[in-house]
């Protein structure tokens, strides 16, 4: 049997596994006193410990040990989408997301939003089951929904930052490959099925948002913000 | 309000839409006589119609006219993937390649297949309504499910295609990107979550097929073939 992995933010300051992971250790896999389990703190380390007590409350760990250290990936993806109407097209998206790598995704609402707010508790557990099966070790930010409007203000201030907008015109906008400099950190904004609001898209160009096209086929809102990802970590491929 | 899209594999030769398609057209959208539609079928050509009578068992129209004619693409993929034990997770796959445009996706199962067999009728409800959300013009084929020997052989009889299989290996395979010539018909190879055995593996390699990685991250079944195929595309573009 390959060993277990558990998700453990602080394992260093504090031996125990949440509650959640404990239920897993205990109930699902009935992990016992000496079993072997890897221990990812999403913050790019990887160790190795030994199950202590296991209960479904809280299981304890000892003999932890560092056994990987990531640097910090070169470039930094931060998604921010305007949620769909189905709730399950949003936790498919933020589960591929993850599985390739993603720094955080974030949720506006605007004009033609189709869901003004959104529950972010099921996709905090989405992103940490990715990250376990993945094998990646930066687990994703979940940012709360915001308005386009403080979304577009709060990015102001932040000039280092490349910015851009998925948008749908004729002729189209050049595609991500022409459009980011490689190993930067890249905030994308993808709008909801209904578009920008013409207001909308000529406050993003006014707000040095540069526009990108993602291909001749109309893809759905989910599609387009794991497009996008995806098209990043290929254009940084070695 | 914009003008409904409909698939009709044969508009010239038969002046009606499907029972389906006449279902929507009917009580979803309530048609009437003298209506404007478009019609898709499916083979690169786009139509302009009218409603002539709307019944829920069958609506024919009239003033056929051709829009669109597109050009085959310069490449074409074909996806062979091994069905993932939830359905769910192959129907969203199936629904966001077709939005990409895909040539076909077909279906096997090999030794650590965790699904031996698959229904096919709802994958093809689900191309068709990709096609037309997307506005691609080639309606994807859906094949039914083989065994890896019959897929295997069946291939070993298209020397001039392109045939690659995706491949977790130290050193990893090089990329797709590096993997494939442009503008061919490429067959892609996705294994089961429990990988192909070593004896799957050498008949590839044995048959030609050549292994391709798609990154460090380990990615689940379904992304792999979405990763792929979006890949492909991005390969492609101007």
């Amino acid at each position: 049997m390959s060993i277990p992995v558990f998700y453990e933010p602080n394992p260093i300051a504090s031996p125990f596994l949440s509650e959640d992971e404990s239920i897993h250790a205990h109930r699902v896999l009935r992990l016992k006193a000496g079993d072997p389990i890897f221990i990812l703190n999403g913050k790019g380390q990887k160790f190795e410990a030994k199950i202590d007590q296991s209960t479904s409350k809280k299981t304890s760990f000892y003999q932890l040990k560092e056994i990987e250290n990531a640097d910090k990936p070169t470039y930094a993806i931060h998604l921010w989408i305007a949620p769909t109407k189905q709730m399950e097209r949003m936790e498919w998206m933020v589960e591929k997301c993850a599985e390739f790598g993603i720094q955080s995704i974030g949720f506006f609402h605007s004009r033609y939003s189709e869901r003004k707010e959104i529950k972010t508790h099921r996709l905090e557990k989405i992103v940490i089951s990715a990250l376990k099966q993945s094998k990646n070790l930066f687990l994703p930010i979940i940012n709360p929904i915001v308005s386009f409007k403080e979304l577009v203000h709060q990015m102001e201030n932040k000039p280092v930052e490349q910015k851009l907008f998925a948008y749908i015109s004729e002729p189209p906008s050049p595609s991500l490959s022409k459009s980011i400099q490689l190993n930067r950190a890249y905030h994308i904004l993808i709008g909801p099925e209904g578009d920008f609001s013409q207001e909308e898209s000529e406050a993003l160009l006014a707000s040095d948002w540069t526009p990108f096209s993602l291909g001749r086929a109309i893809l759905r809102t989910e599609t387009a913000g794991l497009a996008a990802t995806h098209a990043i970590h290929l254009l940084h491929e070695n």
